[in-house]
């Protein structure tokens, strides 16, 4: 799973129906040290995830599918935590989320 | 899921005959901003995305399979929304799609 | 899906069983303009796609499967669509196949 | 699948339920030598793992649904091995994990 | 699917249960010449490839766990078939495995 820092929201009235309702979100890839290392994903997000937050993040949105009673859904991309802090235990460092 | 643009169509008479009667777009992988960023792919389209539209696409055709009614069509790609406006709150800038 | 031209064919005698009779092709990845743009891959052909054609091929084998009649076939790409043209309309320009 | 190196934990407790009581690692990846190659990841771990361990490391979390008797777990990513060491006969080399 | 060439084993004694018994072969991924394009990966082998012998293999280990009579083999990479020549049309070349 990726890290990531959400970065924004996307607006699209015109989608696959089985999309309407779930919050898509912009993230941008980032290491655990919150520096960015590549191009921004869209997100479906149900956690409140706010602008600003690290994320743990999946290309995968079956678990969103679930959450909101639909099967099949075509969202391909979720985030799945919050990040409190990572501890980079062999450099003896934590960095708050 | 992934930015992109749709840049055009392609056109393909021997195929996978599940393919029939499904648009072939080609869409530029772009960020958030419109740059180019990789390289162009074919992917379904049934959402009506004209040449020059933002659009939020996957690496996956199984929405398509469902709208023509076909099982396990062999499309991995489609277009899955048309973008009004990405809003970048973290810069305070909003792109229009 | 991908932009690729066939280049070659591989031939193995040792392999999976399930992979016996299907044509293995090497498909290299182009752009809409016929520039190479990656590492060849090898793919399932069951269109007959001769060498130097532009084709539309896909990471995964499923539709060979079918084809043949066998399941689970662990086949990892293969040709869906030989492309005729493609249309850049953005760009008012077409590209033969 | 990849090579890897354990280098911390990552925190997270507004997460998918599906995840809680999971152990989630982040990996470097790493070519057999032991040099990182790529940007870090979160994995979940169940095999214990200690930070500086070399691991083989897989972008799939099912076999920890299995473990921890859940189905259909948004994990993406989990440790399945823990390397004693890496033979490269080719080059008469071994590497310890 | 890619072309790797066998260069060594990995040995690794905790594990998940379901990878006992499958030999572990490294591959590094090759262009269709032979040359290195990328970092190597862990992949299971049942076919007997010597190291030094070219190899399609492919990301996914479904075809091992049918081989060994096992199902969700948590193992993400196999060797599907030992190439014994690649023949480039397109260049007039032949390339021996």
């Amino acid at each position: 799973m990726k890290f990531g820092r959400v970065i924004g929201n996307v607006v699209s009235t015109i989608k696959n129906e089985k999309l309407y309702g779930i919050r898509l979100a912009v993230v941008e890839p980032i290491d655990p040290d919150g520096n960015a290392i590549g191009n921004s994903e869209i997100v479906g997000d149900y956690l409140g995830a706010a602008v600003g937050n690290l994320v743990i993040w999946i290309a995968d949105g079956e678990a969103i599918g679930k959450v909101v009673g639909k099967q099949n859904v075509p969202l391909r991309g979720s985030i799945v935590g919050i990040i409190d802090k990572v501890d980079l235990k062999n450099q003896n460092r934590i960095i708050k989320g």
